[in-house]
């Protein structure tokens, strides 16, 4: 995946001397690349809540350790410089969604309309329990547009790689027949978690989408050639 | 309305001494009232493409003179402080925003569906046209959002009302009748100009929200009830 910085990573992490380089055996050194991993992804839980909150441009080195309550020095080992944060913290994010969209159709076969109906659900539920930021990769690539090149295509890659996961349901809901039922439903899903509302907006948009989420599905399942199915 | 920072603009104000203000007679300070607030409105023309690209948290005050061609002390004389800039592009837009809806609705009694889709023509025109950061308003208040709460409430307040003018329209074309059209056409809106996208989304979603808008107007218009008025 092209937007690990691993390598960057290790560039700048200065834990490791060329001659304790040198004394590491190909056993060692994967070992050290498993907990250096492992160390990474604690930080990266720690420190994305303030990411999250901070944004983009809102954060700098030291409030991010002091917000973590670690060292600034502990974060430039574990992960690297200010940008291969945002970065790794960006395929965190990514990778998490990911997860759950995997999960999602692995369990699409039985009954694809109840689990997107259930999906809604619990994203609205994330929405409203004070989530006025909205989501985050939503959010991230918003602040990185036209500023952060790198940032911005990796997420923008992961939007468009949701909604290929949304397609894909909804095809196995209703096939396309003038109408993209999976782009339908990113649409409602962009709308559910979106960015910098009021919280009456997210709670009256929640509703709504989650009317119209109902209403769509319902629709399908009227379909003559589906009824039959 | 709230957010014009006008009594702050005028206290970082230092070009007028105290000495000067006594001698201004009551015709001369609305004149310059007047003055200033054309000032105002010429500077934040100029700098406002560029804090559209930096974002809230990307610019100093050095790098905004600098980008406008301008020095700092004239855009502190003109509006005041860094705040102050923020809130007034913030009313600007607003302003430019309400204009713009209400000229759609003054028209509206006329074929309102036809006048809903030449503006969404139109805002697809603007998106196509290097929009990868998106829609000001959106953007802003994404960035504002848990940081910044005097400038994130009034965009709220103007999202808000944006919404309330889709529903003034959206009755106009179809009376409610367990679907709030203007409600659904504010979420194809929305998802028309969001923001960070990549061109190629911006692409696919808007040749999208275009048919799905061109189908829902359709849907209305092909009800009973409407056919014979």
């Amino acid at each position: 995946m092209p937007m690990v910085a691993t390598a960057s990573s290790r560039i700048h992490a200065p834990h490791a001397t060329s001659v304790e380089k040198q004394r590491c055996s190909r056993g060692n050194a994967s070992m050290q690349s498993r907990d250096a991993a492992e160390e990474r992804e604690s930080m990266i839980e720690r420190i994305g809540p303030f990411l999250y909150r901070a944004g983009l441009h809102g954060a700098t080195m030291d409030e991010i350790a002091r917000e973590a309550g670690t060292y600034k020095m502990s974060i430039y080992r574990a992960i690297g410089t200010k940008n291969d944060v945002w970065m790794t913290y960006a395929r965190t994010l990514c990778e998490q969604r990911n997860r759950e969209m995997t999960a999602l159709l692995l369990r699409s076969d039985q009954r694809p309309e109840r689990l997107v109906m259930n999906y809604f659900l619990q994203q609205r539920e994330l929405v409203l329990n004070d989530a006025i930021l909205g989501d985050p990769i939503l959010k991230l690539s918003t602040e990185a547009a036209g500023r952060f090149e790198e940032l911005h295509q990796a997420l923008c890659r992961q939007r468009d790689l949701h909604l290929a996961r949304f397609e894909q349901i909804g095809g196995s809901i209703a096939p396309s027949d003038g109408i993209n039922l999976g782009i339908e439903l990113h649409m409602m899903w962009q709308v559910l978690v979106s960015c910098g509302r009021s919280r009456a907006a997210i709670q009256r948009d929640s509703e709504h989408v989650i009317r119209m989420v109902r209403r769509t599905l319902d629709a399908c399942l009227r379909r003559p050639e589906l009824q039959g199915a």
